[in-house]
């Protein structure tokens, strides 16, 4: 039995009077407020604030990043307790499942996962034995005698995780009903919602017909025609502004945004709702969208989040039986420099315009990102995302894009979670590489230390506040 | 006259802290048996078992990794004992290819050759000054009397160095005479070959006919037709299986596996047996021979190894006067998401087939290979390869793949060598950067030491031999 | 008001061990000779000799590395003293210009521009002080004072800056009169010409047709046609060389080098005087034509510098209004493999030929690049250029490429800048990165000092002296 033991001085660099400054660094932004710009936290969790039902649903079953590990070592989906979209047999049993991840650990070594959960244990949970078959029982009870206590509802996690801010991710037709209730009541936390609207502009997906005609129904304009749908997406968008929406977010498979010219936009509108549309048109109608979001958001201020670069679902008999988001998401090498151009000539100088650009081909960090977000006044540095929020993989990202592009052209650290509790986890581990970073920058003579710990507190606060336009 | 000398700390990190942890790692993997199961050392050498040549044809001019640098400076193949194939004039004096090799020694500063030769030259042969003009002839001399001498044999080398396996690289027109002989023999080694067809497979190369015709006299199978020759493939790799093979081997230039239809593949076929076959049709045929191998690996389970990304010969004029593997063979960029995904979804998640995918190309490293191999059973992530043999390029591989796809889904350290000799050096320089990595993940708090010594022997020899189904 | 301190150390490895080593290789190169072969410095500034105008002028307005930064924040060229090419007003007060830059100053944290200007207002102006919006008019003052004292005019920097030689970037149409003026003088310092053929062979290129007539002008032969063409580039190559060029320069988007058939070439030229040229057409001739310089850089010996990879004026209003090297030139992924072929299989053992090839797509590093130069005896590998001439940059050029093309297939330190005074400080930042890089080496176990300290002195003077053909 192998005990659990958070070291204090994690993630920081080796070397002694490297380590002590980013001490110093790490001291001074460790308690800082989280400022969580994106996220896919469902707001009805907040909203209902009932407790969570077990450490399986809560730690495991939802988190693609925990089971495609043990899947990729022969476990299936299904004795995880990932319910199949045929209603086929799964593992119902939260205890089963968590064993099956318990002897699942060592696969763990060397990921972030790892060291989120060993957080989430240990600092949410108090558990103080790592997991192994031998300890997977005490962990699951120990745990689950906290989630019957009051301090462990969603709200109160909330609170005491110090979120300044939670933007969660919404469809364009959400009612925001969600967002409502926690705004009408008497908790005082801030939730936000943001404009998704990939469903809507992939026009040959299967049920975009349906979803075009709910569009309709939601913001009560005929969507009929093109213009039609682009000023509903400017109803559903100005919704979402009065529900304190700060940004928009869109997750393309290629980086394109060139424009169509309207009457060909029209055409393809037309025969998609026709459910005649070719995937090649589809492409093209997506990428004006990106363009026309662009528009909007130089003209009602939300910044605009782009994503791209995914494959999504690489096994289709995967989705298939299990649906979206299960560890099949595969990246794609992508063209930022001649895909973002149309929208950048247009829009990158326009006062009004923000855009937040992620990646997770690291390619593009030091020849395209970095010398993008350099020069473009619009353009700010997402963060390493998904596979690359870890500790390496924030150093590279640090180290291929600040001498290009300062620190001042990126967006601070946004997390990238659907697992509410590892949110304080996320943001101490991108506190902690930063801190190491800007360690370095002062042991190699190349900052002095007053520069170094301001520039920590605006990469953990002032920078994603200033991003995503949050008056803080 | 510069003394020869092996820094008993060499690759280890330079932090002492973590150079403490490092050597405590090393120290526990550094005797562990060599699994050496992707090769190009020729079966015939331990069949025989005759005395080396000379110290110029053991360590000059059979390898590229050498010839290239010193052509990369000026010398001629021609002046390094290359023979060429229309039997033109080339240097014949061992001794004065090996002299012209000691004075290029500077060359190889900062480089992986480097390190191998001089264990080599240290460990194997007892020289203690390092190559130069001055020197030279001394150390030929040495190594020649040590050649001469019983304990310098290839079965004696081989039981030495501690080899557990050795896998070979063989044609399927091969009887493995060579493999027979040696299980035959009173030696106790174990020497496995390895199912490599890519010259049958690429069906507009000269000579495939001629070879399809091999194919079918040594399998006694009629490969007139498409049909037959698949049958006849089969049967050979069932010859391998008979005769220990535990994997095949596959190196095409592009990762695509898209089978084709059965009918288009007979039609290139049989068109290729006619000497009618375009270049796009033979890589249409390649690509579904990818496939066609996967399939047949998940029928007979020997482990599919693929090497995709290389332009070989990239001046002709070299391949037309010495043919291949003369250092021209350049990596180019693969797509191994869209490549892999027709055989991943059909076999990635059988339980009879495992790949073992290898790459040149490290930008793939984070954005494709891991997140493949960190969700597919079938999958494992091949070691750093050719050019990335290497104490920096391992180390970058453990920093861009661990964090996505962990540890368990590589298959731990293989070597590529034609160098005999350079079997132990390759995997001691791999064990020191694995201890190294290891050891700033506990010192980076990361890792409890318990855990890192644990995956320091499961990466060592666990892993090769689950990844090639070795019973060990 | 924070002081500015140069840490002597700065950009040395933190560990103390390999700082000490670093140290004393540093030491050993720190007072070399600058060898900058590859510059932007306008030859007439050292021909006229007359004093810099005013800090703004000389620092900020013409180094665009500096420009962008402030516009990645929402400066204006406009206020920054960029002149419009439309004649409408900018900033014409330096102080004013000078006053935005210091405010500005903490948006260079962790850039190299902060170091070379940091080291330039330290080393060369004695500023003592920090910028900042507190502090800025001081600045001025003092660096304004210091440009009218004889010992700060052009000639006497590059003495007291111990530039060995200096090239400088030259049209074919250039009579030279500059450097002739330079040679004739009673000043000693060595200037030479580099030829720089861009704008002649992009025949799509506004104002193409008028440039082909000022060359047959300058050249006195007729251009009228393909071959007279060729002629009149050899005429001015000619030209360049009895002014003591050693190079030639070529920066094109792809690293295509396919050549045409005469006849086509001929049939494109002559579509282009027409002015009916199409883009692929254009981009068919550029190929060629690198091919074209190729062969005379075989006959003529000078060494061809290749820069390809870049989309030049991504923000084509910017362009417009402002004309080029404007910050917003972008790099693109570069195929190098396929690119260079034709050209190295052509001339890449041809002892009359050499080029030295840079890059700013990192990921050809190890992949194409490294593979290439270390085999091809013609090629050599260029530093890292542009964005990537930075202390973390160049430490993973040296990471990416020495294991396979070691340390004898570069090209040492090649500067690229307009900014004539950072010249000292850029040599100093890569004296630091290769000291500690060879630093790491050592303490790795894997080079004894004494090849070190020789290796260090080969990569600062000797290595650019002999890719450049330079009689030392």
């Amino acid at each position: 039995m192998r005990p659990l033991v958070l070291d204090d001085d994690r993630i920081l660099p080796a070397d002694p009077a490297t380590r002590a400054v980013a001490r110093q660094i790490y001291a001074s932004v460790r308690g800082l407020p989280i400022v969580s710009m994106h996220g896919h936290v469902d707001a009805g969790v907040l909203a209902r604030d009932e407790p969570f039902s077990d450490p399986a649903h809560l730690l495991v079953v939802p988190d693609h990043y925990v089971t495609r590990m043990l899947v990729s070592q022969g476990a299936r989906l299904e004795d995880l307790g990932v319910p199949r979209l045929d209603g086929g047999p799964v593992e119902t049993d939260p205890r089963a499942v968590w064993r099956r991840f318990c002897a699942g650990w060592p696969l763990f070594r060397g990921t972030p996962s790892r060291l989120w959960l060993e957080q989430e244990l240990h600092d949410v949970f108090g558990v103080r034995v790592a997991p192994s078959p031998e300890t997977a029982d005490d962990i699951f009870d120990a745990i689950t005698d906290c989630l019957a206590r009051p301090e462990f509802r969603p709200r109160a996690l909330f609170d005491s995780f110090g979120i300044e801010v939670l933007a969660t991710t919404d469809s364009p037709l959400s009612s925001l009903a969600d967002h409502e209730a926690i705004a009408a009541s008497s908790w005082g936390g801030t939730v936000v919602p943001t404009f998704r609207p990939d469903a809507l502009v992939h026009v040959a997906r299967t049920g975009w017909q349906r979803d075009v005609e709910a569009l309709a129904e939601v913001s009560g304009v005929d969507t009929s025609t093109y213009s039609g749908f682009l000023d509903a997406l400017r109803q559903r968008r100005e919704h979402f502004v009065r529900h304190g929406a700060l940004s928009t977010d869109h997750g393309h498979e290629s980086a394109g945004t060139t424009p169509l010219d309207p009457a060909d936009a029209g055409r393809i509108y037309a025969a998609a709702l026709a459910g005649r549309v070719d995937e090649s048109d589809a492409r093209a109608f997506a990428g004006t969208m990106l363009f026309e979001m662009a528009r909007m958001s130089s003209e009602d201020g939300l910044v605009m989040q782009v994503h791209p670069g995914v494959l999504r679902d690489h096994d289709s008999a995967v989705h298939d039986l299990f649906g979206p988001d299960q560890g099949f998401d595969i990246p794609v090498g992508v063209d930022f420099v001649h895909g973002l151009r149309p929208m950048l000539e247009a829009f990158g100088r326009h006062p009004g315009f923000r855009c937040v650009v992620f990646t997770i081909d690291e390619t593009t960090y030091s020849r395209e990102l970095a010398p993008l977000a350099g020069v473009y006044p619009a353009m700010r540095l997402g963060v390493p995302w998904w596979f690359l929020d870890s500790p390496l993989a924030m150093r590279r990202f640090r180290e291929a894009t600040t001498e290009t592009a300062g620190f001042y052209n990126g967006a601070g650290f946004v997390d990238d979670t659907r697992a509410f509790a590892s949110i304080p986890a996320r943001h101490d581990m991108a506190r902690r590489v930063d801190s190491g970073f800007l360690a370095g920058l002062v042991t190699g003579g190349l900052l002095p230390l007053d520069e170094a710990l301001e520039t920590a507190t605006d990469l953990t606060v002032t920078l994603p506040r200033l991003a995503y336009r949050r008056r803080g």
